[in-house]
């Protein structure tokens, strides 16, 4: 039996959305900036999905750059900004993605100050650390909307409110969330926000980057007056088209997918916990309903993801983007987990597809990987 | 009817390649940096298609870094190499892709110099000009291989001797010519050599970049060591699948496409050129095998493009990434062209699925376009 769960991963493309791309691979393959009929057909398809794109994050389509993917959407953010400001300050937190901190990295090196506030004990930001290291040459404060590894929900509208009053671009990292739950960027207070298509059953090389009007942005990828001047290169129609679907699909879907993946996940953590040595990393109410990061006493990540692969239960140690790494992830670092908690730890991501049956499977998988890792340890 | 003749801008996904990527969006969906089986069998299906790419240019396949496209992979030589260099001097062309030409925009704003060496009259670039405009701090040359407008080929062998002579990494955008004409980046003497999927029957929204080991190279996606930490961020394994079965057929049927698309060429060229007042643009027997491009007294481009396309026939004025730009294009700029002769060209690029009926159509279209557009001046 596979069961699937490592839906913070990547997610399967939902049949509805490839169909819904499967017209502009071979059948309309027109560029969407040719000036002739194959070329304005994508062009309609590209605005329709840039408006689907807008709706599902509250915004409008002119305020929506579609890119390769949240890592391009996030050093755009990040990059962008920084690059088009005067003041040389940013402002994020110790549990951003890779595409957000090495962003930063890149900056620092560049004579930056990079000011990274830390989290609780439950991995969640406290907007007054935001507020005390808020400076006055800040250009930009970049705080992810839900963490990729434990779950955990930020309080990005209290944040974006301190950015508001301030006037201080206001980046958020929101792959994890938008489709989940719902988003709106006036709501949030953002300026910016990250997301892509393969984190909600739409394709992987797209995603996109909302952008408010009026926020200074150094394009990165040159090439043509693609997206406004704002992202250069030919546009991806079945890609976009696919994010468009994925999303529409996701916010429609949302209210009942939401119960559903909640309950699912609840069994499964419950179960999980039950084991003898088990503890929850994050945060146990404050998180993304698909989420399940615990560590195992006597145990090791590697081994754990092994030992379930060797089941045919796919989980993950950490995220995907630094998996082979053996260092304990930064985010659990940043947690102040002792170092065989956050050394032993393992994320399980239910999704559109995970039954009840693959819960149950899970957890005897799981049941009896534990006990093996600790007899042989 | 509907003919298709723009396949410089972009190509139909070929149904084999579609058939072969097919898999990797639902079925197998796994991020290829996950440890699990999911994760494995997509890593296997990269790194075949790794193999594929670097198979069509005589390559390793450690040697190719995948990105979202060519422009990409254009702005990642110019701009990394660049970045990851001491010397300020950067060589072009006047001729490049826009891709090509920003990023040296962008250098020459932070302070780089950046020498575009000139085209004959048929958009040939000197070997001696290149040698002549090399410094000691020319830290790059970026030469491309064929045109995309006027589809000559550049001698870019000759660069290549030269610029290995003096150790400087040389650069091509290739991206019209991989899978029309044999490339092998030894024989050409690149360093660096940019390729794309949509432009050879493959998705939009994937590419590549040859780099040969030891060239400088400072990455511009940042976001996880994917890539060998030279692209950060979620490999786009469908796109990739696609990429690589694109390439495989493209040049299994090589020879054989070449000689059929260059019939097809050759007869829409002489009908057209037996039109009276036309007047072929760029070099007529040094050129890709499927390109024309075509100025008619009298007329100009916008026109024909918008009158080929009442009749179905897809045409292009200079590139799709500029079009909408009523400026003459800077490569027909380039050929020192009357402007009258600069602002009444069209491209007519002919494909895969090109057949001897849409060049029949094709040419009763265009003379009838012409006609009207003279009586109506």
């Amino acid at each position: 039996m596979n069961v699937y769960l490592d839906h913070a991963a990547t997610t399967p493309v939902d049949p509805r959305v490839l169909q819904a791309m499967m017209p502009f691979f071979s059948e309309h393959p027109g560029n969407a900036s040719s000036l002739h009929a194959f070329g304005q057909e994508a062009r309609r398809a590209v605005d329709q999905a840039r408006a689907e794109v807008a709706a599902a994050v509250g915004a409008r389509p002119a305020e929506v750059v579609f890119t390769s993917g949240a890592t391009e959407s996030d050093n755009l953010a990040v990059l962008g900004v920084a690059f088009a400001s005067r003041g040389r300050h940013i402002l994020t937190s110790a549990i951003e993605h890779h595409a957000v901190l090495e962003a930063c990295h890149v900056l620092e090196a560049q004579g930056y100050a990079v000011t990274r506030v830390p989290v609780d004990a439950r991995g969640v930001v406290d907007p007054d650390d935001v507020r005390r290291a808020l400076r006055p040459d800040t250009v930009l404060v970049s705080v992810m909307a839900a963490n990729n590894e434990i779950g955990t929900l930020q309080p990005v509208a209290e944040i974006g409110r301190l950015t508001r009053e301030r006037q201080i671009p206001f980046h958020s990292d929101a792959t994890q969330l938008v489709g989940a739950m719902p988003v709106d960027v006036d709501e949030l207070g953002v300026d910016l926000l990250s997301l892509s298509a393969h984190k909600r059953y739409g394709p992987k090389g797209v995603g996109a980057l909302y952008i408010r009007p009026g926020v200074p942005l150094m394009p990165l990828q040159r090439g043509g007056s693609h997206e406004r001047g704002r992202r250069g290169g030919t546009e991806n129609v079945p890609g976009i088209v696919g994010l468009g679907a994925a999303l529409r699909i996701a916010v429609r879907e949302m209210a009942e997918e939401h119960r559903r993946v909640t309950a699912l996940r609840d069994r499964l953590m419950r179960g999980a916990l039950a084991l003898p040595g088990a503890q929850l990393n994050g945060d146990p109410g404050r998180r993304l309903a698909n989420n399940v990061n615990l560590s195992f006493d006597g145990t090791d990540s590697q081994s754990l993801v092994m030992g379930l692969d060797l089941h045919g239960v796919a989980a993950s140690a950490g995220s995907a983007c630094s998996s082979g790494s053996m260092e304990p992830s930064h985010v659990l670092v940043a947690l102040g987990l002792a170092p065989q908690r956050a050394a032993s730890a393992v994320r399980l991501t239910v999704g559109r597809t995970t039954t009840d049956a693959d819960i149950s499977y899970a957890l005897d998988a799981l049941r009896d990987v534990v006990d093996r890792l600790r007899a042989a340890a």
